[in-house]
Order: structure tokens, then sequence, then C-alpha cells
């Protein structure tokens, strides 16, 4: 199997598959470049996010273009945590990510200017695909230290056992049969 | 003057400006996280991109939502190149940019897989702001070793002198009057 069938509304795609170990194959699904395929995901997403909520957040890159698709329909600012220092942050939240393998971290950064429009607002954290979801505690955590109030996590795609709760749309297989080119 | 007065098409923004040195203030644009801003300033860019365009090619992460915009708004496929290596590139172009300070590299990256689809298409180069312009010509040279053809540049904004040829549709100073906060 050299791909794997997607179907989101009425968009339908060929996914990649990529080794990912000596036995392991996966579908790789990249939102980055296909807006057809990011907006209609962003209809499905964006009918899960709770009403009450006053701002999207995501972490670039993957979940950009996802992040303006759904704020544009939900008619709702979003942010984007950076994952490198920008010379112009100005007092700027920085957050581990723990990753999965020991000592591997990421870091997450989010510019002082944004973190204070995040201060008492109901922020749904956004994200294209959640495996481990420790990316996303991270970010939910970066919005509580900016003084928001997480609603929850909405993704497109689950990939894996997130250790958080996700809402998602589609559930993509983390091992597939046959032997990958 | 703390803020810079911007208007695009129907949406107006108060630019925060930064102190870049000593003796020179600027107006920061940041479409990252604005969809309202990107989507005036795509309405506009669209209008710029020659008709026998075939691909978009832009840069993580700024221009990623632009690119998306624009791309939607043509009915255009995009590709981004990354700034990053990711653990799922299959053969990727590698391509050095030269920053201004000698000595001073970024890298950029386009997987295999996207550069394949460059072959024989004429690419417009996509940005949300140029500078010098070194970024830009770097994914000019990736199209090209990609069997692609350069169109030209296309850029929301232009803050500086770049040494390449830019359509854009706003120019922003480099130098402003009084102190910045």
């Amino acid at each position: 199997m050299d791909t794997f069938p997607l179907t989101v509304g009425s968009v339908t795609r060929a996914l990649p598959v990529v080794r990912v170990s000596p036995t392991r194959s996966i579908p790789l699904i990249e939102m980055l470049g296909d807006f057809e395929l990011t907006n209609a995901v962003a209809d499905e997403l964006a009918k899960l996010i709770p009403l009450e909520t006053e701002m999207l957040f995501t972490v670039e890159t993957s979940g950009v273009a996802l992040g303006h698709a759904v704020a544009e329909r939900l008619n709702l600012p979003y942010k984007v945590a950076r994952r490198h220092r920008r010379s112009y942050f100005k007092n700027p939240l920085i957050q581990e990510v723990e990753g999965m393998t020991l000592g591997v971290h990421d870091t997450l950064w989010l510019d002082g200017r944004h973190a204070e429009q995040l201060v008492g607002k109901r922020v749904s954290i956004l994200a294209d695909v959640v495996v481990s979801g420790s990316t996303n505690a991270s970010l939910a955590k970066l919005v509580e230290r900016a003084g928001g109030i997480v609603l929850g996590y909405y993704s497109g795609f689950v990939q894996g056992e997130p250790t958080i709760p996700v809402n998602y749309v589609y559930r993509l297989p983390t091992q597939l049969e046959g032997t990958p080119v």
C-alpha cells in the first residue's frame, strides 16, 4: 500500500504512506499547501468548537492555515504559539513541551503582546493532528499562564492515543498492513 | 509614536512600533493570527499574480495563512518551503539563504514529494513581507532547481530596499520619527 484514501466532506485525497520504523508505516496527513482539504477540515472542525469560545489558540506551522480557516468561519480571533524566538518578542511566555522520549524537549513561545490578549478569555485549543497530546497540553499551560480559561482540545485528526481528551474530525491509523514504498 | 496606522481595503490596524536599534524604530506587521487583515491583503495581492501562474510558492511561518488565502482566491495549488528538516522528508532540496550579515545563514527545505510537483510549472513566489529579498531569492532558486519557471515575486508588504523586483500591495516605512515605547 503506497497511499491511504481519505475523504473529508467533498474532498478526497490519497495520503502518502511513510515508514516510521522498520516494522511500522502510517499515512502522512499534510494540510499545509492544500487549501481545499484545509477548508473541508475547517468546516467540520468549526462545528465542534464550543459556542462560548472567545479565542482560538494553535501552534506553528501546520496549524496556521487551519487556524486561519476556522477563525474566519467562526469570526473569532486566533493566536499562534511559535516554536522559535523572534527578535521582536516583548516579555514572551516560554513553555517546554515534554516529548515522548525522555530528555527530548521542544519549546513554545508566546509573545507578551499576544499573551496580554488572552487574559480572562475562554480559549479553544486547535490542532491539525494530535499524536501524544504533549504539544497541546503545553499550549493549554500557556493559555493558563497568560490568564485565559481552556475550554478543550479540538483537532482535525488524531493519530495515536493522546493523553488529553481531544475532540476530532477524523482518526488516522497508526499501523498499516503491507509494505510502504 | 507607539502605533502606526495601516489600512488595506476595508481593514484598519494600529501596528505596534518596535525599536530595531538604538536609533531606529519600525512598524511591526504581523498577519499571523489576523484573518481579516490576511484576507484583505490576499484580496489585493491576488490581483497582482499573473494569470499564467500554475502554482504559488511561499515559506513558513508567516506566509502560510496568506498563501492559503491567495490560493483559494485564485483556485491554485500552493507549496510551502520549510525552515527546518522534518523526519518524513524524502529526498529534500536544501537551499541556503544568504543573510544580510556575513556568515549568517538560514536554510530552506523542500520535501522531494513537493519538488516533483514543481517540474515544468509556472510559479509565482509569494511573501507576506519582503525586506532584503534574500529569502525570496532563495525560494526562486528552489523553484528552478526543482525544474519550475519563476514568474516573479509578489508580496503583501515591502519594508526596505529589496535586491529583487517585488510586486507589492503596500510599502511600510523603515524609519519612524519620534520615540517608540
